[in-house]
């Protein structure tokens, strides 16, 4: 039990110092030995987990949803919004989701690599928030589930993107918070646009909540309280 | 006369080139061997143009606006989203746009190279035409103009990512279309929603009358009719 915690907390090390080399030098000019190096662990302990930088980058990918997870809400909409303000938060700091966004956003990745994967599986979720606050009556009739979780995945990343481009992300909780007042007008009933809380500290609010509860985001209910 | 126009055209080639090759291989893979396999130029005609690498890498950035130019509209609105789908339409086709878009979307050019320029020159270019909408009463009295141009940019630039990376651009006119669904409510007013244009081929339909009418974009008033 013990190797195996020990190996989980390896794969992690290995994981954060991957996404970092990537966030920092692109998937063509990255190579083993720059992550070995970052991450200090043995080439034996990096092979065991990861048989080549191909299926490095590929996991570095895959862990992008599960930083994501934020308190579930009562208003499933405010729930989406809490998304994107936890997600932009952590890309300040966090250098795997760096990584991660990194490596879907450039072109530079070869076949072998999902690189859309990141964009599916968002998509994916949101969708299912999105049909939650439809059966609760807080959308528009006019609402397209699947068409608005998709607009906003793009936008998003593009957002993300620029606000890294011309600021270092340093405005991105900002530009978050013009997005969403752009966009909730056309999915929220009137009546709940007021409260729905898209203040640019929302991130930071939620993620010190969480802090606070020290548990699991999945599993935590603020909706019950 | 005939030897600056034939360095003009000369310039285009290598430029049309380069946005090929930058598209495909990325700025760090680019060599300018390639380009010059592609364009089919001698290495002096490129360097007298294009002294560096950088600086081929900034030209092609520097081209995308003027690849956006569409007819002027007596409905600003309506020239606002006709530039994106004109610019989505040409983004299908032209290379020199792809391999402007693709660097200023990764992250691998390097210090040299502003690769956040067009973002800036978009918003710039785009908040005088919202600005004019404005002044024309085509806009609700709560919409910040460079705020809203600054988050068009951005999620415009998501967009045709996501787009590329699931469907290599295929279904382009279409996403433009729902985001402009999303956005125009936050920003026209009522009355003018139903008379604004976002089918997803209206850039084909402008992009046609552009070639009909055979004139310079820039210098051709529709409104004028």
């Amino acid at each position: 039990m013990a190797r195996q915690e020990r190996a989980i907390r390896t794969r992690k090390v290995i994981l954060e110092a991957a996404g970092a080399v990537f966030d920092e030098h692109g998937y063509t000019a990255t190579t083993i030995a720059m992550v070995l190096d970052r991450a200090a662990v043995t080439k034996g302990a990096l092979y065991f987990h990861f048989p080549s930088k191909e299926s490095l980058a590929q996991a570095v990918l895959d862990e992008q949803l599960s930083l994501g997870a934020v308190p579930p809400q009562p208003c499933k909409l405010q729930e989406l919004v809490d998304i994107t303000f936890v997600f932009g938060q952590r890309l300040l700091s966090n250098s795997l989701l760096k990584g991660s966004v990194r490596l879907a956003v450039d072109q530079c990745a070869p076949p072998g690599v999902d690189h859309s994967g990141p964009f599916r599986q968002w998509a994916d979720h949101l969708v299912v928030i999105l049909e939650r606050a439809r059966e609760q009556g807080e959308l528009l009739p006019t609402v397209q589930p699947r068409q608005t979780v998709e607009m906003l995945v793009g936008a998003f990343a593009g957002i993300q993107l620029m606000s890294r481009a011309l600021n270092d992300r340093n405005d991105l909780a900002e530009r978050i918070s013009v997005l969403w007042g752009h966009l909730l007008p056309s999915i929220a009933l009137p009546g709940l646009l007021t409260g729905i809380d898209r203040e640019p500290d929302r991130g930071v609010r939620v993620l010190a909540a969480l802090e606070a509860a020290d548990v699991e985001p999945v599993a935590m209910d603020l909706s019950a309280r």
